[in-house]
Formats: C-alpha cells, structure tokens, sequence
C-alpha cells in the first residue's frame, strides 16, 4: 500500500472564537493511501491549540510506510503500526486511520456504517456551534442555524449570561454549553450551571481544566445538569479516570486517533455507563463524513465542522433534517470535488 | 429474513466433571436464519446449571419474528430488537446472534475476524480442560491432551492439590485453574493460589462464589496469581463491577447473547485495564467458529468445546499449532456436514 499526504488550509467563513482565542484558518493534512486501485481519503485537522502543525504531521507522516502491507488487509494491525511510530501526533495518526477505514470500506463496497452493522435510524440531532461574540454577532449566528434543532453555545468568556439571554431572545430550542475549561472556579461554575439549568440547556461540557478532576467530581455531584468530557478524555486509556467525574464524553476522531480507537471508546463509554456524544474539529466533509459514519452510536452528535468553512474540497455527508448523515457511497462515504 | 430451529443433544466424548457436578451430554439448539438465498448457522448451548433448557429457548425463539427485516440488514438494530423480546434467554439469544454474523458475513464474502479488520497473528493458544477426576483419569486426560501448550485444570473438588500433583506428574506445560466458585472460604483459597503459584499456574478463573465480590477484592489484593471472572460476570453491564475485583474476565458467546456484545466486552474490558480471556461451553464447531472470529482480540483462549464432542454437525475453526484457527468460509466459517 502506498501513502502519500499534503497541507491544505482550512479557510472559516467566520473568525472562530472560544474561552481560548479566536482564529480564521485551520491547517489540515489531507492523507491518500491506495492499493489495487482503490484510494482511501483522509485528514488531519489541527487547531494551533492542539499543538499539531503541518510539519509536525509531515514530519510523522513521512516515516509512515505501508509497503509491507497488502490485501487482505488487517486494518487492527496497521493502525497499532501507525500508532507505534513516535508517540502524540493524534491527528496525522486520525488521518490515515481515516483514510485506511475508507479503503478498507470501498473494497469491501459498503459505507463504513453498514460494515459496522448500524442503522442511520439511531443518528442523533447534530448541533451548531454559536462562538463567543457581540450581542449582535450571537443573535446573527443564532438566525444563521436554519434547520439546527439544537445550538452548541461556547461560554467561559467575559459574558456568559449575557450570551445564553442573546441566544434566548431569538430562539427557544435546546442549547448544549461548551466551556473549553473556561471557568476556573467551581463554587460560581456551579452557580452559573444552576441558572443554565432554567435556560433550557441540555448539558454542560468540560467546565473546568482538565487537570481538575476532583473539582470536576464536586461539582458534578451538586450539578442539576450532566458534564460531557472534551479536553479531558483524550484517547481510550483516558475513559477510566472520567468514571465519576463526567457524565458523559465527547469522543472526537482527531483526538482519538481515528475511527478505530474513536468506535472502541464509544463502546467503552456505554460500558461505563457514560452518555457518548461524537464531535469534531472545523474539518472538512471529509473527516466529517468518517465521524457520521460512527455517529449512529452516539447519544448527541456536534457535527458542523465542515459547514464551518468556505473550502471545502470533499463533498460527503451532509445535513438534513437537523442531522449529519453519511452519504451512502463506500468507506466514508466522501467524494474528492 | 425466516429463522427456523430445532434442538439437538451434544454427547460428550467423556464425562464432564466439575465443582457442581458431572454429565455426559448437553442440550443444544440449532437456528438457522434465510434471506436471498443464504443461510447464516447459530447454536445455543445449554449447561443444565445455567437455567436453560430446549423447552426455554424453544419458546424464546418461537417469539422471535424477522420476517420485517430485509437486506440492506442493520445487525445492531435486529439483536437489540432480539435482546428486547424477552429477559434472560441468553444462550438462545446468542444462536439467533451467531446465525445472523453468520449471515452478514457470508452476504459480504469474508469471515467475520476480516470484516472487524483482525489477523489470525494475535490469536493467542486455546487450552484443553482437565475435569476433576481421580488420579488416573487426570493422567489419561493430560497425555490426551496432544499438541497443547496450555491446560486448563478443573479445581473446586475435595482433591485441588491431589489434581495438580497428578498433572505435573506428567507434563511441566503452563496450568490454568478454573475454580468455578467452587472455594468457599477466602483464608483457604489464598493458601492454596500462594501454593498454586509454584506449580506453574497462570491465573485462577472464579475462585469464590459469585456474591462474593468483597472478598474476591480481597483476594486479588494478596494474590500472587491473576484472578478471572468467570460467573461473575456474565453480560456487558456486569463489567465495571468486576473493575478492582478481578484482573481479567472469561468471556462466553452462550453467556453474553452472542458475538455483538462479546465484542464490546473484549472492547471495554481492554479499556478498563482488564485481560480478555475468550471461552466456551461444550459446543458444536457451530458457535466455537464464532467464537474464533473474535478470539484475535483476546489475550487468552479457551476454545475446546467442539473437541469434547463427539457428535459435532458442522467442521469450522481447526486445531492447529496449539491454536484454534478460523476456517477462511465467509461468515463464522463453519460448514454443515
């Protein structure tokens, strides 16, 4: 099998704020494997915050080789090779996890999916994210999201109130909180949860930094509303040590390294009890199209990367309905445009 | 789809003796299910102590109506609408699973360990079970036992150290013990897992009652051996009960209804830290060529079912380098004879 990778600049139709900062690009790899013919697609998306740049994943990328591997191929096996060529480097990992899954599913001739024995029934409403901003820019943001049935609300920045009473005077449907570990404080973190819980919001997600888990704990204990993990569950061996301190996780591909870690920890979560959402990056129909694949297993899915930027190369899954839905080609179900 | 089934008596090439009793045969119950033209093969197989009988799974099986699905097959949906028509029942439950992995992957031209992307290289070697039994016949057992680097030694009798002693008599391979809850008092099993320890043994599989998670805990905290949940854990959710009470977990397809959620045990069971063991009842090669599919995922094997048999319809999964190797059918890969 053959590889081969190059950079692309995700370009946002909108700045994208959150409790961190606020940016207009993302860099992404695109991956390519191919063998007999056949060409699996795939992505790194990486948000500057996450510490992988292009040349990180070049650099990983260019000592992957897949040469030794032929048909039929043992997806398992090649990703715990992928996986044991230099430690971190989740998202260039996320990527050829992807674009493997998409050859494995194209000569197998069926959308991951339905290899996986899922039924597009059980896809969860997506959410559309509302960034940080003016009064104006939320209400506009808000009137933009035709057809969401859900909002996904950035908070942690200097006027949470204030955002969730923009969003309320134009809209009355579930909105779900994502802190980006904004608040640093656990009594008035709890205080700000109570009164989200009289605003119809569904869940809160990671609340507090991710090296606070027994803050976390404490106020989940206290909490009217469920906590959903993001920065603080990464990969699988991180699903144990959520036990008790979320709710939930939002398991997200380039976090977990692919669709194959990313379907283990979903089952995994469901072990423990815990709600599962899938999310994303800003990504384009590509990795998007690999996580609906997934998101039949999930509970709540936040799926809007790709409507979140103006270049798009893939055409693939797409929003109907208030859901992402795989489109029903083979693999991921993307088309290179 | 149709399903149809009809029962059939396994007979036992020898008496099978343990902690709870002896018997020469085992009920079992063959389903077949059809859709376009193909057949997918299950079996349920029915220990009398486990509750089941043919009169049982005959009336599960007889609620089970499938002629609503159709081809492209939700597997994940039909085994959860399986799982809901009764409580319990779950070894019939699992011969309507097996029947339908049988079918999905016969559809999709390849034996289901190619379908999950596993390779038969992390197949790990199965091990032969010594009943309990006296001197004699231990002996004759061990030197029967041709071609196995590993035994599995029945204990839970009057005679544990007699039982080892009488192995090691004839052969220095490595033992695991299968207590089947038959150590009643936590004192005395840890005296005899201290004295285990120097004879070559692996882990100790079940070695007190199954309400006895605290002092299991106990014991694994002093034991020198790795300690395996057998009974105790029969289904996914039993799982993270078992999380500090034993370092692995036997998983069976006749206790877990079948290859779906056996996969999300060996899955969660891995991410909680725990190893994966993959075992069997007496079985035809039916639901032991199942089971094969999965056993690249688990770090020890226990697949001898079909060779305790002596009436077995169908050939599948072989015995070869001490291993159990899937047949490369479609599917489970077991054929009717």
């Amino acid at each position: 099998m053959n590889i081969r990778f190059y950079p692309y600049t995700l370009e946002l139709k909108r700045p994208f704020a959150l409790s961190a900062g606020s940016r207009t690009t993302t860099p992404a790899m695109m991956v390519e494997v191919e063998l007999e013919g056949t060409v699996g697609y795939g992505e790194a998306s990486m948000p500057p915050y996450l510490g992988e740049t292009a040349e990180t994943a070049a650099n990983f990328l260019s000592k992957i080789d897949l040469t030794a591997y032929s048909s039929p191929v043992a997806l398992e096996t090649m990703l715990r090779y992928v996986d044991g060529v230099a430690p971190g480097n989740n998202a260039a990992k996320t990527a050829v996890d992807i674009a493997l899954h998409d050859w494995f599913g194209k000569k197998r001739g069926a959308p991951l999916y339905r290899l996986w024995g899922l039924s597009l029934s059980t896809i969860p409403a997506t959410s559309m994210t509302i960034g940080i901003g003016t009064r104006e820019a939320v209400r506009r943001s808000v009137e933009d999201a035709v057809g969401f049935n859900v909002l996904k609300v950035k908070l942690g920045g200097e006027n949470d109130r204030g955002m969730i009473e923009s969003v309320r005077e134009v809209t009355d449907i579930p909105i779900r909180v994502d802190v980006n570990q904004g608040w640093k404080d656990r009594e008035s973190a709890l205080r700000m949860i109570e009164w989200l819980s009289t605003k119809g919001v569904e869940f809160v997600e990671q609340p507090l930094p991710k090296d606070r888990p027994g803050d976390t704990a404490w106020l989940r204990a206290r909490s009217p509303l469920p906590l959903i993990a993001d920065e603080s569950v990464v990969r699988l061996a991180d699903l144990p040590r959520a036990l008790g301190v979320f709710d939930g996780v939002n398991i997200k591909l380039m976090k977990s390294t692919g669709l194959g870690e990313a379907y283990r920890m979903m089952t995994a979560a469901r072990a423990l009890g815990m709600k599962v959402m899938v999310g994303c990056m800003t990504e384009t129909s590509c990795a998007v199209s690999a996580a609906a694949q997934l998101s039949p297993l999930a509970d709540y899915a936040d799926l809007d990367g790709a409507l979140l930027i103006r270049n798009d190369p893939f055409t693939g899954a797409a929003f109907a309905g208030g859901r992402i839905m795989p489109a029903e080609g083979p693999g991921i179900g993307a088309t290179r445009l």
